[in-house]
């Protein structure tokens, strides 16, 4: 009988982890293998565990109940099955369990309690020194963010031609030195001088990562974790279907159990040339098979959308469309997919060359407006140039921009909203009219709240029509200066004065029926 | 025999008037013709004429050619043909005849030389008082605005319930004292308390518009006259077939032989409910039957477009289709409809509380580069509140806005371009590239004239790619703060800095062949 090391007791949603010793010789991750049974009187789980090197086997499990839980572990090294008990107390206060798809376009958490995403990407922020780890996790907590998108590989592309802190096999890079800005396409792929071996995988950086799942959960942050993307020079992007069934399987079974893991199956699938949609949906296939909790899936184009309607996926992950309007397209994907639209990039704050990556914190604020009011998750990042190369699109870093703030502000106003989200109503041509997404409120004529945007267009005022008996408690905000200034309550036709500038909103609250 | 009263000489592309006195009992208007032939060696052209009031009877022509020409004048109230001659001289300095479509989507004067349409709007300026007629003019001189688009009919909206100084009829109008921004919708249509002959014409009202599109043609401004528009109160837009046809004919008769004037059918034709496509299409009919010129010919629309593919349009003429984008479609709409897209309405920069009048002098700005940069003709107004409620748009009177100085900085660079004006080439999917619309460079590799620019997007440098053997001056183009700088001759791969700010374009000229 071999012996188990597990914790007697443990949060609801959080880690429960057993380990068991087993055999170093051969290749382990391939010639072994452990697999985990987990149940109490409600849920039963199975899981497929995996080797953290050292001779060391694990399987990870999220309880999603409290109370005692039994589990059995059955592995090709153990002649017989491990048995196990442990305890499951309530969720730790920041724990709120996994986000679910609610309401057709939105979110809430598995408690129950609101879950509005605010997303940013740093690509390859967990592959940095650990300094800049921990000042990325310190931006993150005072920033609006509540999900990131990053990569489990390195990346190879402009601004990004450092190597990672590790990399996910054993072997050794090729030299990275001689690449420069002018040259770095000539190293796309799998570039001379790699020597991995795709079948040992290197437990200390998948450890890495879920150090800062971990730490990103512990401030409320959800990891949209990025399995596969083309920005490449390792040959990562470039491995067999064998190669990458094992990639799948060891990346699922050492993460699923982070309560805050959202799984994007790719950054930009469609550049990935080596790949087909058969490979896709496969990938989407072990997912949804060995997920045992069903975190959210989806998958990011560059150009053209993947088939969003596939039923593997939970919401749309989308990049901007060209580069004037993408936000202003919410609705219309709301209606064409029928998911929750994460806009996951709409254009990059900053000032670097390229078109996906220089526009100004106003605009960014505006594309935020445009598509939150519509239902709609918008998605930030920045890219500044920056003496030291630190970026915070890869790299994190200090957050530079002036759209957090904004983003900010604009996620007060969103969290402030009575029901589950916002939805768009189509009142006036010329503004953007948003209501509280709420099946109550759905099919009333007078809204208890109204939040109208007016963007780039400057009004002086704006004229309201409801009837005599509806009072509302207007106020006028200025989405860039930050302010909400209450003009007063008003019934029937009424007038509300503005400062003839961009970027308004005027929020009416109703007060009471007359 | 009666008398005939007409210049012996008239310049080449004037207007040559003859006038006989005829009857003044019953209506001449509709109990009376006039018709005139008039000739050359190369031309033959049969204009109606009309009555002018106070007996006199008088046909219009504009003639095309210089050297001697005879003509003969016929009517109801004379029993043998009149006949004539009169010499046509040069065109005066200013006169370059009328302008004409030209390879599809530009436009040239009938001289050759170069016309690219600049236009603004002032519905009613012509009918305000004189000395705001004044103004308006010496506002339109200092300006870099080469079209207007005005009205023959006064025009009944918000901001304009005043009572223009002229009526088309005789007849008095309804009481528009009472008359406010609130109720202004009830005197839409034929108000209470209109009574007008619609048979009977007001030489005065007429002769006050020719007046003013001479004033225009004297500054090189041409005259886009909108016959008729939904925006009414004295019923001129209700008026029966018949009515309609003699309101045509009228004009037609009045205008035509001006150099400078353009048709516009109609302002937003789809609001004007009580006209089918059959009216439009008859109307059109009568213009292209009775103005020997064949001036230009469009009609604007609110929300549906008009079929720009019709034989009788000439150039579309296209209002914002919704607040975001409109100049960004000019590529499309070239493909569609095979002719210059003249985008008459893009959103009018200002303050007031339409989402169609609010825009920024930098929104403005940059909607014009937009569209010109594809080769398509974006046009202005403004639409600022103001004390004295003298608003651009409708009544002409000071330019306030930003965008003129930005816009007069364009037209130069457009003007500069070589060939016929400009055109897309599709380079690079963030940046928005022009090159010389010319048959000789249509099919060149390397363009000797490129003009790249960013909008919103702020890019700190940008690289250029071009064989070793080709030398471009580049300049960089700030077209807010209306600045051109010269950084130097450049050839192969080049890295151009730029400020990393918004509205920034980059000029490529080729200087040689190495």
């Amino acid at each position: 009988m071999k012996t188990l090391t597990y914790q007697k007791t443990i949060s609801k949603w959080d880690v429960f982890e057993v380990s068991i010793k087993g055999p170093t010789e051969g290749n382990p991750f391939t010639e072994q293998w452990i697999k985990a049974h987990f149940s109490n009187n409600i849920e039963t789980k199975e899981v497929e565990g995996f080797y953290d090197g050292k001779g060391l086997y694990k399987a990870r499990f999220m309880p999603s109940f409290e109370g005692a839980y039994t589990f059995q572990i059955t592995a090709s090294f153990i002649a017989e099955t491990e048995k196990g008990t442990f305890t499951v107390s309530q969720a730790k206060k920041e724990n709120h369990g996994p986000v679910r798809v609610a309401h057709t376009y939105h979110f809430e958490y598995e408690d129950g309690s609101v879950y509005q995403p605010i997303g940013t990407t740093c690509y390859v922020w967990e592959l940095q020194n650990e300094a800049l780890q921990k000042q990325t996790l310190q931006s993150l907590k005072k920033s609006p963010f509540n999900k990131i998108r990053f990569c489990i590989f390195p990346k190879h592309y402009d601004y990004n031609f450092n190597e990672p802190i590790s990399y996910p096999y054993e072997g050794t890079p090729c030299d990275s030195s001689v690449i420069t800005k002018e040259n770095f396409g000539q190293f796309n792929g799998r570039a001379k001088g790699n020597d991995w071996d795709y079948f040992r995988f290197n437990p200390i950086h998948f450890r890495n990562i879920e150090k800062n799942i971990c730490s990103l959960g512990e401030i409320g942050i959800e990891a949209d974790i990025i399995v596969m993307h083309p920005y490449d020079r390792w040959g990562f992007s470039l491995m067999n279907k064998e190669e990458d069934a094992l990639y799948w399987h060891y990346v699922i079974a050492r993460f699923a159990a982070y309560h805050n893991v959202w799984w994007s199956l790719a950054n930009e699938y469609d550049l990935m040339s080596a790949k087909t949609t058969e490979n896709w949906e496969n990938y989407a296939s072990i997912i949804c098979k060995n997920d045992p909790y069903q975190h959210l899936r989806s998958i990011h184009n560059c150009r053209a959308f993947y088939d969003y309607t596939r039923p593997w996926i939970t919401h749309c992950s989308i990049q901007r469309i060209n580069t004037y309007m993408t936000a202003e397209n919410t609705d219309s994907w709301k209606q064409r997919f029928q998911k929750p639209i994460v806009l996951d990039e709409i254009t990059y704050e900053g000032n670097i060359q390229h078109g996906w990556g220089n526009i100004s914190g106003k605009e960014m604020t505006r594309r935020f407006w445009e598509a939150a009011l519509r239902g709609g998750y918008p998605g930030h990042s920045e890219t500044y140039l920056s003496p030291d190369n630190i970026l915070w699109w890869s790299h994190g870093g200090k957050l530079k921009g002036e759209s957090p703030d904004r983003i900010a502000f604009l996620k007060s106003i969103m969290y402030q909203t009575p029901g589950y989200g916002l939805t768009r109503l189509e009142l006036n041509w010329d503004d953007l009219c948003a209501i509280a997404a709420n099946n109550q409120t759905k099919f009333l004529k007078v809204q208890p709240y109204y939040l109208f945007y007016y963007g780039i267009n400057r009004p002086s005022f704006r004229t309201f029509h409801f009837d005599e008996t509806t009072a509302f408690d207007v106020e006028v905000i200025d989405t860039w200066e930050m302010k909400i200034k209450k003009v007063g309550t008003y019934t029937g036709n009424f007038k509300i004065e503005l400062p003839g500038k961009e970027y308004m909103a005027i929020r009416l609250r109703k007060t009471s029926t007359c």
